[in-house]
């Protein structure tokens, strides 16, 4: 089938490529280890470096339909991209993300859109690349989600990862945003501290060290928090309640269970008003968010949401009138 | 004058030796690199290693006085120390201390003598090697901690660091402890995660970007806790209300903050009796502690101790018949 969009998620780390046909359909992934951070050595300079992996990323599709629309988001928009792309001030309504593309020249006439992230001023600001258009994705395809818009016009994405961020979304507007940076501090812990002296990446998860983690979080949350709760990652190894094997789930039980404690202290629901929960990003990673919310007695429903990237860039084109 | 006892602390990474006469006056101090994760690679193994570092740090003075108990506390009682000390298990007396030396031969007859750690066990067990120590001295010869003692039986005793702990003594008994990883995680912080790639170090602490971080974390303890706060490190800086150089500042006053506020929400005084904190450490960090209590209108009086280590080695070395 004919290509109709060139979608790009360019992160800090990976660039994902993928053309889409005329129904907005995936008829072609490629996965390259060239984020933002991590560009080829051999161009002459960063401008060559991006363009170079653009080149490899989507060269040939061009070639075949030299006059197909290219969409990107993620990190290649911010100020170590490649161009920088404004960000849009929260609460901002999902079809604003259409009319503020930036446009990157890549030479014989072409281009390709960078789509601005979101920011949100205050006391503890917010910022965001990338997730904006896996939440408008969300938002148009999936129908879980849909649903929950239509009843009661107001929903709660969740994005686990490095930075996890938790998105209330109301009337299709990003409403407010609150970033945990679980994934990184998770990562620090376990391999640079002393933590990282005894701890054993295990081959299958352990639930139930996983478990012991979440609910030393959830019984100290309001006493010692998550900063005294760190220590006992060794301490049980020592005392010979844990293995080293079982470390690395028991802190990421602490961790993840003292993300989620925070986010449902602060849902206050309406009588009689559900909270779905849509996740979005890696399923292992979703599932093991979902895990810990069984765990801690969430009454609310949850689902992940798939392809969220590439049909928020799809929707946004369509929006910004690139299909046209 | 005479020596009268060599005392060690040796940790993990730093040997502190010092000689003490017979009031137990320090009469000379040394400082040497070479912490149980950190001895010099040119011995043959590890146990010469120890040696050789042993012989470093005492060996003339052991020439001047062959007799001269010899008596160590720290991670050299640890598994990866040079001869493993047991734990005393905590509820218990600091005088039981004294009762437990582990002995290490070191040739010709010589040996030096290690203080035990103490460990509690529970759903978040505790460990300490060289804290006990500091505790013994500071209960024996701090005027100010002895005022309290006497008064009121028990005190709060803080001792900043990597893993930071707070002891509470209640009538010369260790019975309550509990660790922060505190240092260890604020470098983890700054080194190895986003928070990296833009931190500068500030040659003069920044007291209004420390301030602001306590109050952040005092602000946000209930709501989102430290985990949540974080990120405002990067996005403060990215919205401009921080530069580069205060980040490092604002980052401590989070996680200290963090600490502190666990800590007090923790002490509930009888009505009319104060918590007076002694504080056991750095000079530097132990101040940058009390200025953050004072921040967080702390309503107890703080002082910080000096000298505890070696006093609590002299105490220690004394009751357990080594001086006479």
């Amino acid at each position: 089938m004919m290509t109709t969009l060139i979608a790009l998620d360019w992160g800090t780390s990976m660039l994902r490529a993928c053309r889409l046909g005329k129904d907005g359909s995936v008829l072609e992934k490629r996965t390259l280890p060239y984020g933002v951070t991590k560009l080829p050595s051999s161009a002459a300079n960063r401008e060559e470096a991006f363009l170079q992996v653009y080149t490899e990323a989507c060269g040939d599709w061009l070639r075949e339909t030299p006059a197909c629309p290219v969409i990107a988001c993620g990190m290649i928009g911010s100020a170590q991209g490649w161009r920088q792309a404004p960000y849009i001030e929260a609460p901002c309504d999902i079809r604003q993300l259409a009319q503020q593309l930036t446009r990157v020249e890549t030479g014989h006439g072409q281009y390709f859109s960078i789509v601005s992230g979101v920011w949100k001023d205050g006391d503890l600001p917010e910022v965001m690349r990338g997730e904006e258009t896996q939440i408008a994705g969300a938002l148009q395809h999936d129908e879980r989600l849909r649903s929950t818009m239509a009843r009661q016009g107001k929903a709660l994405i969740a994005l686990p990862g490095t930075h996890a961020k938790w998105v209330e979304v109301a009337q299709n507007r990003i409403a407010h945003i609150q970033t945990f940076m679980t994934g990184d501090l998770y990562d620090a812990l376990a391999h640079h501290t002393i933590l990282a002296t005894t701890i054993r990446p295990s081959g299958q998860p352990d639930w139930e060290a996983f478990a012991q983690g979440v609910a030393v979080a959830q019984r100290y949350q309001e006493s010692v928090g998550l900063l005294g709760t760190l220590f006992s990652v060794r301490s049980r190894l020592l005392c010979k309640h844990i293995t080293a094997q079982q470390q690395a789930d028991y802190l990421s039980g602490l961790v993840l269970g003292s993300e989620l404690l925070a986010v449902l202290s602060r849902l206050t629901p309406e009588p009689d008003q559900e909270i779905p929960i849509t996740f979005i990003g890696s399923e292992a990673l979703c599932q093991r968010y979902i895990r810990a919310l069984t765990y801690l007695e969430c009454p609310y429903p949850v689902h992940i949401s798939d392809g969220a990237t590439e049909r928020g860039l799809w929707y946004i084109a369509h929006l910004a009138g690139l299909l046209d």
